[in-house]
């Protein structure tokens, strides 16, 4: 049943590390995948990308299917080839950016129907053609249900309603889908904040039978506390032995806290969005490479780093960069932060390795000032 | 006297080719210096510049003084350093980014004095303060003297006079430089489009003595035509055994032509600045990547490049971001404009040393269509 075998190597407490197995390549987990929004992860090139250790990258199906088309990218012989990256690649199903992009004409229990926020046109998305973009047009390896999120704070009704037409979505996925051996599909578990409606959601999934499960409609405004208190429960209603992928988290403390809890797969827009305007991600917090206190600082951001942007360029020349707007600032940000991210990673990986993750956990919060 | 050994290895009528020697390495000549403005080549790291082939780099001294300012390079280590190049960077005197960007306030025999196109800070740039700036403070390999231009076309007589005043500033520049013996100087010929005011420039600079000669105040309004009808002269006009440098110069069909004149090195935005605006030099002339023939070629810019930019990555792909706006198709594009750059300055310099400039020089011409 499972597409991709998942060997968890160690555990301490709910923590866990491993190896996502894929025909196009190993995916150690905990993996942070960095975004690649429109066939790009934003200002860097594929090498950039590799040489911070990033092992998976993540497309958004809502801006590969409005602009270049999902059907132009096949023609060209799916995304891969077509961004140049060769290793794994997970797409989203296009429901979160329907919901927060673009122009919602309606949602029926068949499908969105929604606006391009490009240029206005009509759209139809349908769980059926969410596989089918992402699974047969795009190429992806790691394929997500479409699923139905609402903002937070949100009626219990509402969220349990979204989460039941999720699980009929997650079906449906499922059925389209069918079973192939070198592509996975992950179901999408919601429920808000509530743990009855989590444990319904997660119920209801492993049901169905996913290849993996995401932790879906949190980091939606409900805050870092109450996100924490769902991760204490919530994942461990979701099966022990298939990889647990928490959506679009987030800053390194949460990363930090949801690994705690046991989340094994993570994207987010932060290490890039953060580095085009002028913040870089350290040890210590989060930093804005514009404050003066940088202008003659002639350390670089991570001296012990194998990425030419941690390592070889001066917080002066960085704060010069973005002091005068230029691209390079943006790009030497945007690859740092990711490389930080993926040291982040690899450091919780190696800490539960050894069983020394609480200690990690401490000391990083104990760190992370201004984060 | 001269400081930096020049050594031409074959010549074909007036072109020659050869190696100007400095202490941080061989220039190739002819050869084409990318703009690093304010201490970047736009778009790119200096790992992006090394991997076309460029020998040496222009720094822009107007920018850097007042951003983050000479003195601040100076604490840093210099510009090599502050920037991560290590090998030759030439810059230039500030005098054309006066006149061209800032709001003037006055030009004397003594020096001019402006305002910061930035913050509107006042500011005075002497030939010798230029000298400070380029050679003590950022450590510039090639360091320009001061000089007056006038956009063309403007009356002989104030043609006439900015040439005679740059010579006297010349005349300061040098005796502010002294003799070293890791860094040169280039006096900059002026004249406007008169071959008399040309020959008398030529014969001033001539006898203050300098490490090279450029050829100023072209490119500057007087297209391409009546810049090739002064290129018929005025190179000729210059010491034979220097290397000549053509400022601010340009297309490739202007390098082209250049060179067959007996240019041997240039600089230009031009190639980063395409770049930025999805525009790419081919060896069939410049063409937008935005245009819709290019929506679905899944060919190279260049297959037989050694830069990722070029030959990796399908027009089809550039045309996607180029159209999405996207950070990496700036990067890209700049990136592979400065190579093909390169490309063409190095087959320049192999058909010289192979007797056959005349045959690339008719080729070339008839196949930069749209350039």
């Amino acid at each position: 049943m499972a597409a991709f075998p998942f060997e968890i190597s160690a555990r301490e407490g709910a923590a866990r590390t491993g190896v996502l197995k894929t025909p196009r390549g190993d995916i150690r987990t905990p993996a942070f995948m960095p975004v690649g929004t429109a066939a790009t992860v934003k200002a860097l090139t594929v090498d950039q990308v590799a040489a911070t250790g990033a092992d998976i990258i993540l497309g958004n199906t809502y801006h590969l299917m409005l602009r270049p088309t999902a059907e132009r990218v096949k023609r060209l012989g799916g995304l891969h080839r077509f961004m140049r990256w060769d290793k794994p690649i997970l797409t989203d199903s296009g429901g979160f950016q329907v919901m927060s992009l673009s122009k919602i004409s309606k949602v029926t229990e068949e499908a969105a129907t929604f606006q391009s926020h490009i240029d206005g046109s009509r759209h139809v998305l349908s769980p059926e053609r969410s596989i089918e973009i992402q699974a047969d047009l795009l190429g992806s390896d790691i394929v997500m249900q479409l699923d139905e999120l609402v903002p937070l704070p949100s009626d219990d009704d509402k969220v349990a309603e979204a989460m039941r037409r999720s699980a009929r979505w997650g079906e449906r996925s499922k059925a389209a889908f069918g079973a192939r051996d070198s592509q996975a599909l992950f179901g999408i578990q919601q429920g808000g904040v509530s743990e009855a409606l989590r444990r319904e959601s997660a119920e209801r999934l492993t049901e169905i039978g996913f290849d993996g499960y995401a932790l879906g409609g949190l980091a939606v405004g409900e805050g870092h506390e109450a996100m924490c208190e769902v991760l204490d429960y919530a994942p461990g209603l979701l099966p022990a032995d298939r990889p647990r992928y928490l959506m679009g988290v987030g800053k390194p403390i949460d990363l930090v806290e949801a690994v705690w809890r046991g989340v094994d797969m993570f994207d987010c827009v932060l290490p890039t969005r953060s580095g085009r305007h002028g913040q870089a991600w350290t040890w210590e917090g989060s930093v804005n490479l514009k404050n003066a206190r940088f202008a003659e600082d002639d350390t670089p951001l991570d001296k012990t780093s194998d990425v030419p942007a941690s390592r070889d360029y001066s917080k002066a020349y960085l704060h010069h960069l973005v002091k005068s707007e230029e691209i390079l600032g943006q790009v030497l940000l945007s690859w740092h932060n990711i490389a930080f991210f993926q040291t982040l990673m690899a450091a919780m990986r190696a800490a539960i390795a050894e069983g020394r993750l609480a200690a990690f956990r401490a000391d990083f919060r104990a760190r992370q000032r201004g984060a």
